[in-house]
């Protein structure tokens, strides 16, 4: 039983936290938040014991700790405990400054201990499905990759002020979705953003609406567009064009139950929100970061994995702002 | 070049000789029907001749000759067009009577004339699709037939009182259906039949709602449903269920565009009327009776198929009105 | 916390176990089965305690039971159980004999004790919501109903033969369903059966293969079919044709992957067993268990739902034997 | 009737022809080819006239004329037809010089003349559905539209390095498809390229892979993909998302059959080549055509249609080329 402990006691502090009490690989330990009720309240909900974030950073009955806090927090918690030598996982991400994450990775590297990212998506069964194939050589060679992401409602206006933007709060996910399925890293980007959604998100300097492409050494390109709302739920397909045929991973809807009417056939909306519709996710990602801490295996989502996905919203945000095409070198990182 | 002649100039006269006109292998050489303008207008519109019935008859100027007109005027018309020589095409059903169908068929074959029957939805691209994959083996046996037919209005109270009745008007194309997909002739049948539709139709001792199921010697098994309404389109699905698989054809929507909103996902109405639906299936029948003139091939379907169809209805309709199952030996038909 | 016992550590009975451990509303107090090692074994991964039958029996810890042993004990069991006065919940059916059904529902009667039926599928998502639509008037009045339902491979020969035949052990859900839609009592029904899967099936007097029809007192209709294999999954499908439209629940496929190459387009299989199909609808019914016994509400489906679908299948078994429809009178039933 | 002429008898005025000879609306005068037995092939299909190109242009029997022939001929043989006055419809591009294309209008202009571009895309029923549903304003404003076009192969390389490049041979139409949708003149376009299917393309200077996106003035953002072969069919697709909703059109599959199986649901191949694809589309172009030249109504696409969509495919040729956005002012263009 790997014996976890967990920061932050929030809404994906919360997921995570059920789902290590419910783990059979796994017995969760302990549960801090700078809220002691809210931690207590969670480790009661799940059986588990609260105490102050010293002390479970102190604490040497945990083999691991994921990190569920405020992003401004990460890297500052992830030196610490790297330092005690405990495996980390950390939601992304890591920091909002390229720069700090790099130092942090040469931290946690230096400390030699695991360090796996949050980056939930890659362990959603259908997107998991569609790269295993793509590695299989089902669809041959990619050629050109397209990621729609849209969220059904924007976030509250002082959510999108401290979030860093559009970029690194949303598209970072869509980024790394694109490394993680071109398997090469991009070599220039470029971006365009509009306020078409809530004119205050205009206002605070951020976009709701947004588009990028990308183009990695070898050729490759990927489109990925991103929009803060979608009426008819939460948004989320990629589908990958490759020499020998096509890969698509859909949405899922509801119900499978169909109405056929005076109107035409309707489907139900597709789940909407992304603890729904990643729920699965989450449980699958908790197993891998589990087996790479048992295991010699190396944690992916890596901190690496981290650093690039957040040089790449970067230099979309840059590209956004500037109206030019930006050049990444993702492996001087 | 294949020398037609056509009679009736009605609804569905004016598909086939549109067809006609535009085959490029057929000629339409004359138009006749009953009501004289009818088929003047019809012939000026296909650029083509009109005269009366019993000219056309007479006319030695055709090779084959297509029977579009009403029902009860069908064997009378195949039997005197045999005795000219002419190859016959006839639309459905020759004759209500299964006795009087057996007849004309025993005149057809002393004249050595082809017969084919309009068994229009063996020719629609899909069904013949999904047959000849069927034939390839592509399911292995065929074990369950299901067929769901659903009009998208009942026909005017006059046109069922003379129709024959739900079974031999309607259901006799999917009995037909699961004689060509069964390649084995059913043994026994049974109907149950409902008015829920519109209430004069039960009143006129008919029915508007009806489910069959039939088995054939072997045991291979099959369901039709029928209904007289379906506010979504004219519905017209086969599913097939064989020992290594499942084949099915689904209905064709107006158009590809999907909407999505807060409600929902939705695609349009599937076409709303036979005419639309089965537009390309009546070119097809057209090829395949102008090839089976101009070759040795046998017509199909047959009239032999044409009686058997009718004496699978006639069956229904009995054990609809019964209660009982009712045997059926197709082979001494 | 309603505090529950669990009689039979078998397939279904782990289920239950693990949704029981895992429910917020629930306690699992016990566990017995006549292999005290599987008790043990399931009781050591919930948590829970493992104890003799007689024990569980006799114990005054609970406010109820749910039972997951054979068949051929339900009965007996119900009996005993409500004698002490605890809710029971039982896997269907309650005994294949629907006089022994009728009895020990007296008895239960008399105790004064709430007993519910395990028809999951009622409890599907899919279904539930299909259902709901209905009875908002979605599509109007009910008029043709149609049930496919397909297991993935035939259960062992063994189990075949002890199993009641395949109107009483597999179709009897879909005749569950089709009153639970029909939302009227069927008055007639026929059956057609066949052996076409596995011809031991059919020496051992049973069929594998098998369509019903049947209607109700008001002349709504129904279609059933059931094979024992589909080589594509474990297929569930139900679709309502209505006066003002129609409604149907599709199959849920593994992922929603598609794959387009030279040979078209590919999903995946769907669900391929009904641990998996329906894993959602077992944690629902037992929602619905704990709710009904913590309120006043009754139990649905009830103990006289379990006698109705029996005597529907007996009925169908019947039929399918003597080639005859055959009326039933569940109101007496 | 409307009398018209037709200028090449290659693939594509084999369509014109042939869709003019069957329109109740029009009647083919004669057929000029610079190969006159191609005029001749042509005319004895159509039952029309075959007659040199100079006779052509110089009859008076016709009031319009449609232009089927090699690009570099198109803007001489516009300007030589609108000084007789008679009304043109030119298969895009008008040239591939947007130099010409603006002199060439102006002397339509002067001559006062009708002249109509063969942007066939806007005419298929799926499109023009989306279109109007688009105006009707079911899904709001306009946010982001995503166009994927993918041919099934490359055409032969003798063809791309006449053709003008993927971005003035292909991607016009998508770039047109997204005016017509946008209904606002992009302000900003940029483009990605690569060579990935063909290696003698990219040695003609030449890409077969491209990404363009663009932003209109107001924000609207607009993503369009192209790959010269995709080995499932011609793909062609369209998804708008709006501020209400989302609307989508879907290719059409060759059939409606489906196959279940061990390995998944696989439905045919779309289908495969433009001339399928847009069938409906060429008729429903000629439709409009027609309507134009007999009434008042302006043509569209018009010949500043066709230009704007020249200047686009400019812009995204040599922001290619150049790695740079370019910006275009469709409005002085």
């Amino acid at each position: 039983m790997l014996r976890i402990g967990l920061l932050g006691a929030g809404r994906i502090g919360q997921i995570h936290a059920r789902n290590v009490a419910a783990h059979s690989g796994a017995s969760l330990v302990a549960i801090a938040d700078v809220m002691p009720q809210a931690a207590a309240t969670l480790a009661e909900a799940t059986r588990s014991t609260s105490m102050p974030v010293e002390a479970l950073l102190a604490s040497t009955e945990m083999d691991a700790v994921m990190i569920c806090t405020s992003t401004d927090t990460h890297a500052d918690l992830i030196e610490r405990i790297a330092r005690t030598g405990k495996a980390i996982f950390c939601e992304k991400p890591v920091d909002l400054s390229a720069k700090r994450i790099a130092s942090t990775l040469r931290k946690v590297d230096q400390a030699g201990v695991k360090l796996m990212i949050g980056f939930n998506r890659r362990f959603d069964p259908n997107f998991a499905s569609l790269k295993q194939r793509l590695a299989k050589g089902a669809i041959g060679d990619v050629e050109i990759i397209t990621i729609l992401s849209r969220d059904s409602a924007p976030p509250p206006i002082d959510y999108v002020k401290r979030s860093g933007g559009l970029y690194r709060d949303m598209m970072v996910h869509d980024l790394d979705m694109a490394r993680f399925l071109l398997e090469e890293d991009p070599v220039e980007i470029h971006a365009m953003g509009s306020s078409l959604v809530d004119r205050r998100i205009g206002e605070a300097g951020d976009v709701d609406t947004a588009v990028v492409q990308l183009r990695t050494g070898s050729g490759k390109l990927c489109q990925i567009s991103n929009s803060r709302r979608a009426s008819y739920g939460y948004d989320q397909r990629i589908e990958v064009h490759g020499s020998k045929g096509m890969l698509r991973a859909a949405n899922i809807h509801e119900t499978t139950v169909e109405h056929a009417g005076p109107k035409g056939f309707t489907t139900d909306r597709i789940e909407n929100f992304f603890l729904e519709r990643y729920a699965r996710a989450y449980r699958n990602e908790l197993d891998a970061f589990i087996e790479c801490v048992r295991t010699g295996r190396a944690p992916s989502p890596s901190g690496r994995d981290g650093l690039k996905a957040q040089l790449l919203a970067d230099a979309a945000a840059r590209s956004s702002e500037t109206g030019k095409p930006v050049r990444v070198e993702l492996s001087q990182g």
